[in-house]
């Protein structure tokens, strides 16, 4: 019998690609998408249509509404910002933040690994595009990690939990050509922070400039569809 | 301008409390109950009462539909265990454990704590009475602080998140004391973990059996209604 594994799956380029190297390690799949009240439902439909194609026992959706607290242009109404000058990407604290998003997120994902009997929770933060999120952060996942192992009766017990992410220090042609090797489709992923009614990508966000300058560097065509050549 | 504080709230003896020891203190209170479908709607319902008692700023009430996950007699078709000896209580892990239920209110606390600039998040944990509960012990409350102040923007910048248990080594008699002095209507709150459906408390399960005890032994008449003597 395969291991069980807990993936924490957005729909986005990163944690799609998370999935298919979880799948590559042999896991049992248990999918997890939390839905904290993101602006564009067209992740969700994504996440969907990646886990039904990466062949998971089961996925989850998860509502919490984060909305209420705002705090991030993500979850509340501050205009997401559009950028032509990508080196500037990572050097502040960007507004697309969402306190605790991170912490919420693996807290979710550990309670249901425990139900599972699952140790392995996978989560495709990525400390090199994301510099500016403390929660992508290494030192933040060991600690979570430790945190995990003193929360719960399996931890407690020596089934302990293990915090997989495998991105986090990979650039994004990396993590492409590594999805595109374990049979990814990325044209199933969304990453656009801003869509358009219809799905299509904005190409201006720090999200699509972040994908599309990925692609680039990898060599692939990126077949998101954008708004803006 | 007194400090904000954010208090994790229930509707139960310690987590009213706790509240009530924030108020002492001088914060500004902003109450959180998360709802993660627990079998008892009359738990909320106590958290509302008693939040407006004590004059809270805000009051939300966040859902976050753990049943689906199961593992536990709070949340799961598991039967609530009925005890007639309460020496027992604490020796095995009880099924009434929710996995990782402290971690992840935990951190939607954390997650509006930020959004609203408050540096101290209050929780009601006990080690005493809940000794089988990995997440009520010091060692995890001390593990929180220390993945909250990585986790978080105001963390790493300085702006450091506290973790309140001031509950966690207090004997059930000595919290029910304290409640009394500071002004708490103990008739407010809710602790049967299997009520009636007009409310009544059953009298029998380890959260009634704890309750009971702790107001005879601090020689307070206790305002909840049983169904049994």
């Amino acid at each position: 019998m395969k291991p069980k594994a807990v993936v924490l799956l957005s729909g986005g380029v990163d944690s799609s690609t998370t999935l298919a190297i979880a799948r590559d390690r042999g896991f049992d799949l248990y999918a997890l998408t939390v839905d904290y009240g993101q602006k564009q439902i067209i992740e969700i439909s994504a996440a969907r249509r990646v886990a039904s194609a990466m062949g998971v026992s089961l996925h989850e959706i998860v509502e919490i509404d984060l909305r209420r607290f705002g705090g991030s242009a993500l979850t509340d109404k501050i205009d997401i910002p559009k950028s032509r000058s990508p080196g500037v990407i990572g050097e502040t604290m960007p507004v697309t933040y969402v306190p605790a998003r991170n912490t919420i997120m693996l807290s979710v994902a550990l309670g249901w690994a425990e139900a599972l009997g699952a140790r392995h929770i996978f989560i495709g933060v990525n400390a090199v595009d994301y510099s500016g999120y403390p929660d992508c952060r290494f030192e933040f996942i060991q600690a979570f990690q430790r945190l995990a192992n003193l929360a719960t009766k399996n931890g407690i017990e020596g089934r302990t939990f293990t915090i997989e992410a495998p991105l986090i220090s990979m650039s994004k042609p990396d993590i492409i050509r590594t999805g595109i090797r374990l049979g990814l489709d990325y044209s199933l992923t969304h990453s656009c922070y801003d869509p358009t009614p219809e799905g299509l990508a904005c190409g201006r966000c720090d999200s699509c400039i972040i994908r599309r300058r990925g692609f680039a560097e990898a060599g692939v065509s990126d077949p998101a569809r954008y708004v803006t050549g």
